[in-house]
C-alpha cells in the first residue's frame, strides 16, 4: 500500500475538520493507504514537507475533531499558478518522496482549482500514479454543482439563531423607541448567508449582492416599515452592491492579494444613509463577521454529518486509481423528507465560478425569500450534534491545532 | 388575597426571563397571590395599565420563558424622578385599583433605583399595603453587595466560548501572517464580560475601565506578541479610557438620556492605533454587539437556574408584609465546589453604584486576569441547559412576546 495527505485551505468553517476525520475513519474502518498524513496549512506546508500522522487518531480525537471550528491542520492562502512549474514539480516530487498516492484538498473556490490544477498537470506529463481530489467547504455555499457546501449549513443556523435572537433583543421598547437593526452577515458575491437569516421569521429587509440596490427604494421601505411597527429588522451582505456594481462599503473596500475586494461596513453604510435621510432617528448595527464561520458548538448536525461522511466518500472513491480531478459534491435526493448523497464531479467544472443565490427566489423590493427559498434552506440547519465539553461543562472540548504541536509531531523529513 | 405584578427593566439579558418564570412558578406552587400580572415594558406599561395575566401560564410556557432571550414582558428606559410625585401617586392608585400588592422588578442600577424611590415614597406617605422588590439582572455584572448578577454568566460563557472559537480561526494561517485579532464586548464602568473572554486560555491583551490605558504600553506589547508568535489576541471593553477619563471610542461617543455615553468602537480605535503604529500589519475587529446579551442557545446552566431560582425566593419572600424597599441578591457559599445562596438587601444600598472588577484581579501590562479571578469566573458558566427547539430541531422555541399579543391578551381596565 501507500499513503494518502489531506490539506485544508482558505477560510475555515465551524466542520471543515469533520470532513478530515471522516477521511481518517474511513481509512480505519476500510484501509486503502498504510499512513493518512495531514498536511500542514495546505500547499505551503506541503511544499515545505510538513506532514503529521493521522493514521491512528483515537475515535475520542476523532469526535472532538469533528467539532473543533477552523482548520485543525492549518489553512493557507497560497494559490498555485498554473504557470509556476516549479511548484508543480516539487509537489509531484514530495509526493513519490513519501509515497503518497492521493491528496484531498479540502476548500473553497481556489482549493478547488488547485485540485483542477495539479491533475491537469498530472494528465499532461502522463502521471499516473498520483491522484487529486477536491472537498468543498465555504460557508459562503457559492460553488457550483453541488446542491451546498459542507460549513455553510452551520453558519446558516447560527445567523439565523441570532437574528432570531437579536429580534427579541431589538423589539423590547415601547413603540416610541423608533429603531432599524442591522444585521451584517459575510457573502462577497454570494447571499446564501445573508437568505438565510430569514429562516428565523423576523427578517423585514434583505440585501445581497443578486439584486442591486436601489437607495431609494430601501430607504422608502424602512420609513415604511418604521411608521407602521416602529422597529425594522434589515439584513445585509458584507458584499451588497448598487446597480453600477460599486459597494455598499466601497469607502472601506480594499483587495486582498487575489484581486477579491476585502469588505466590511455595509451595515454601516446602510446606518448612515438611513440616519441622513431621517428614515428612523436609530439605527444600530451588528456585523457578525468571524463568529458566524466559527461558532462550532452551534453546528447543525445535517452539516457536520454531511461534512464527516463526504471525507468518508472522498477517501472510498480514491480506492479507484483513475479518481483524480474531481470534487466529491452533495445532491439532494428527490422526495418530500431532506436527504442527500454524495457524487463526484470535474473539479474544473467548480472552480472559479460562483453559485448564485437564485433571483428568483427573492421577493421584489428586499421583502425576503420565496417559500422555494426556504424550502431549499431550512432542512439544512436541523438537528443539534452533542457536543463534547471541558471539564466543568463550562466551554466546549477542542482539539490542539496540529500546527501548533511542534516539530516532534511532524512526520520525520525523507 | 391579592395580587402582584412583575416587570422587566433596562437593557434585556439571556436569563432575564427566567426570573419572571421563578416568579410565576413559585406563585403556582405556593399561592401567595390570586393573580400573578406581567407588567408590559416595566414602569411605563405599568402607567398604562398595561398588563397581562400570567397566573396560570403552562409548564411548557414556563420551560420556554426560561430560555426566550430578552425581556418577554417588554422593557423601557423610563427613570421615575423623586421629584415626579405625579408618577408616584398614578404607580399607588393603580396597585390599588388592581389590588396590586407587590411589585416585582427585574432590572440593573436604575430598576433598583426605581425600586428604592417606590419604597421611600410609599414608606413616606405611610403607605404599608404595598411592596416593591428588585431582582438583579445586567449582563455588565456591576450590581453592588450580590456576588454577581443574573445573566451576566451567559453572556460570559458566549463570549469565552467566541473568543476561543476566534482565536482557533486567527490562527490558521502561517506565521508569516501576522495578525492582531481584537475582540469587543460590552462593559461601559466595568470589565467583568471582557475579562471572562480569558476563560477561553487564549487571551494575550486584556483592556479595562478598571485599569487606563496606556497607549505606549500596549503598543510595545502587541508588537512583542506579534514577533514572538506572529498572532495577537487582544479582548476590550467598550468602556476602556485613557487615564484622563477620555475612552478609547471617544471619537463616536455620544450621551443617552440617562447621561450614561454611548460607545462602541474601541476596537476599531485600537485597530486604528496598531496600523497608523505599524505595530502589526494586519488587525480584525469582532464587535460581539447585542448578540452577546440575546444569546440564548448557550446559555450558562447555574446562570438560567439562579435567574430561575432567585424569582421564586423573591416571591416567596414577599409573604413577609414588610419585605419592600429590598432586592433579592446572590451570595457564594464558602466550600470547594460552587453553590450560592439567595439573601435581601436594601435596594438602595444597590442603585447607582458600580461593581468594578477588582484591579487586584489583573495583571500588569495588560496581561489578563489572576487565578483569584479565575477562581470567581469559572464555575458561573457550568452546565448547558437543554434547548426546546423549533419543529425540525433547527432553531429554538420562543414564546410570543406579551407585549406582542395585541389588546385582546391584556387585563381589561378598571
Amino acid at each position: 500500500m501507500s499513503n494518502c495527505i489531506v490539506a485544508q485551505s482558505g477560510g475555515p468553517s465551524s466542520v471543515i475538520n469533520a470532513t478530515v476525520a471522516g477521511v481518517v475513519k474511513a481509512n480505519q474502518m476500510n484501509p486503502i493507504y498504510d499512513h493518512v498524513y495531514g498536511g500542514l496549512n495546505g500547499i505551503e506546508g506541503i511544499l515545505q514537507e510538513r506532514f503529521v500522522d493521522l493514521t491512528n487518531m483515537s475515535e475520542h480525537e476523532n469526535l472532538v475533531l469533528r467539532q473543533t471550528p477552523s482548520s485543525a491542520l492549518g489553512s493557507c492562502r497560497y494559490k498555485l499558478k498554473r504557470d509556476n512549474v516549479e511548484d508543480f514539480e516539487k509537489i509531484i516530487s514530495i509526493m513519490d518522496k513519501y509515497d503518497i498516492e492521493t491528496l484531498f484538498y479540502t476548500g473553497g473556490n481556489d482549493s478547488m482549482d488547485t485540485v483542477a490544477a495539479l491533475s491537469e498537470y498530472a494528465a499532461k506529463n502522463k502521471i499516473t500514479n498520483h491522484r487529486f481530489v477536491g472537498c468543498p467547504k465555504t460557508v459562503d455555499n457559492d460553488l457550483m454543482v453541488t446542491d451546498h457546501c459542507p460549513g455553510f449549513a452551520s453558519a446558516a443556523k447560527f445567523i439565523a439563531t441570532t437574528a432570531l435572537q437579536c429580534w427579541y433583543d431589538v423589539n423590547v421598547y415601547p413603540a416610541s423607541r423608533k429603531e432599524v437593526f442591522i444585521l451584517e452577515t459575510m457573502g462577497r458575491d454570494a447571499g446564501w448567508l445573508a437568505a438565510s437569516a430569514c429562516l428565523s421569521g423576523k427578517v423585514d429587509l434583505l440585501i445581497v449582492p443578486e439584486q442591486p440596490f436601489d437607495k431609494e427604494v430601501f430607504l422608502k421601505e424602512v420609513k415604511q416599515i418604521v411608521d407602521e411597527k416602529a422597529k425594522c429588522f434589515v439584513v445585509v451582505s458584507e458584499g451588497a452592491h448598487f446597480a453600477d456594481g460599486s459597494y455598499l462599503a466601497a469607502g472601506e473596500a480594499k483587495n486582498d492579494k487575489f484581486g477579491h475586494a476585502i469588505l466590511g461596513g455595509a451595515g454601516k453604510a446602510l446606518e448612515t444613509m438611513i440616519l441622513n435621510a431621517e428614515a428612523a432617528p436609530r439605527c444600530k448595527v451588528q456585523d457578525l463577521s468571524t463568529a458566524q464561520r466559527c461558532h462550532a458548538t452551534e453546528q447543525s448536525l445535517v452539516d457536520v454529518t454531511e461534512s464527516f461522511r463526504l471525507g468518508m466518500s472522498a477517501l472510498n472513491r480514491s480506492a479507484d486509481k483513475t479518481f483524480t480531478g474531481k470534487m466529491v459534491g452533495v445532491k439532494r435526493r428527490a422526495g418530500e423528507e431532506y436527504d442527500a448523497e454524495f457524487f463526484a464531479v470535474e473539479a474544473s467544472k467548480v472552480a472559479n465560478y460562483v453559485k448564485n443565490f437564485p433571483v428568483e427566489w427573492l421577493l421584489p423590493e428586499y421583502k425576503g425569500i420565496t417559500k422555494e427559498g426556504y424550502a431549499y434552506l431550512e432542512p439544512l440547519i436541523h438537528g443539534n450534534p452533542v457536543i463534547l465539553m471541558q471539564e466543568g461543562d463550562g466551554l466546549p472540548e477542542y482539539v490542539q491545532p496540529y500546527y501548533m504541536r511542534g516539530d516532534a509531531a511532524l512526520v520525520a523529513k525523507k
